[in-house]
């Protein structure tokens, strides 16, 4: 794993330790995505599947982390505004969330925006897969501010 | 607190891992609604304040928990299909996360549509409250089946 994945992960646990709790292991970052994945043992429900709140919180992280990412670490403040969350399939095994990375242009217009009036804000996927299969779609709206 | 409180509040511990790591405390059950509590250490994130990934999750076990209240600990599996989130304004204290009661109609269509199909559908709300203010506006749609 390259050292700005690791650096991830550590800012992750250290600065939020439900991350840490859910066992979350940043996987990867690449041209599809950023990966973060956790095992089902702190993050199953009643039914022995993987529990909603883990889910949107493990979507929510993964967004985090690809502005994170996509930003180069900067000093920037990200939060979440909004986000929506749609359970599809039940997850057995783990937790595999993927964030898409931003188009050229979008991220272009994200650092523009947030240069010139010192915040921006962006609509960002996340999909847990299980099996090839899209377990839970979730949208949400992040905003980065000085 | 009564016994069924302290029934639900062991069940959750037991059975979804990640409330006791959260620290989620079952407040109260009356006619405003159900109230869970959490405290911000477990949940904090970069910057001080709760996470949003807690707040999701703290929200979708509090819908989860009305729900189980509301059917009287039935043997119906209660899941989360979807659900939306809007965050208004940082917490910084404590999470105080309160599900208004359905109203009897919708209570009493909800049990006869799940015992003449075996399956129904309730909408939620649940709200993070701090200082008398909403800083949170959850709403999800829980499925309720055999």
């Amino acid at each position: 794993m390259s050292e700005a994945l690791l650096r991830l992960e550590a800012f992750l646990h250290e600065q939020i330790p439900l991350s840490r709790a859910m066992g979350v292991s940043v996987r990867s970052y690449d041209a599809d995505g950023l990966v973060i994945d956790a095992p089902l043992g702190p993050n199953h429900n009643h039914l022995g599947t993987a529990f909603g709140g883990s889910l949107s919180a493990i979507a929510t992280l993964t967004g985090y982390a690809l502005l994170w990412m996509e930003l180069g670490e900067t000093n920037a403040h990200i939060v979440i505004k909004s986000s929506t969350i749609r359970y599809l399939r039940p997850v057995r095994t783990g937790i595999c969330a993927v964030c898409r990375r931003l188009d050229a242009e979008t991220l272009a217009h994200l650092k523009e925006t947030y240069t010139r009036r010192g915040k921006a804000q962006v609509d960002l996927q996340v999909r847990v897969m299980e099996d090839q299969q899209v377990c839970v779609e979730f949208e949400g709206l992040f905003v980065v501010m000085r």
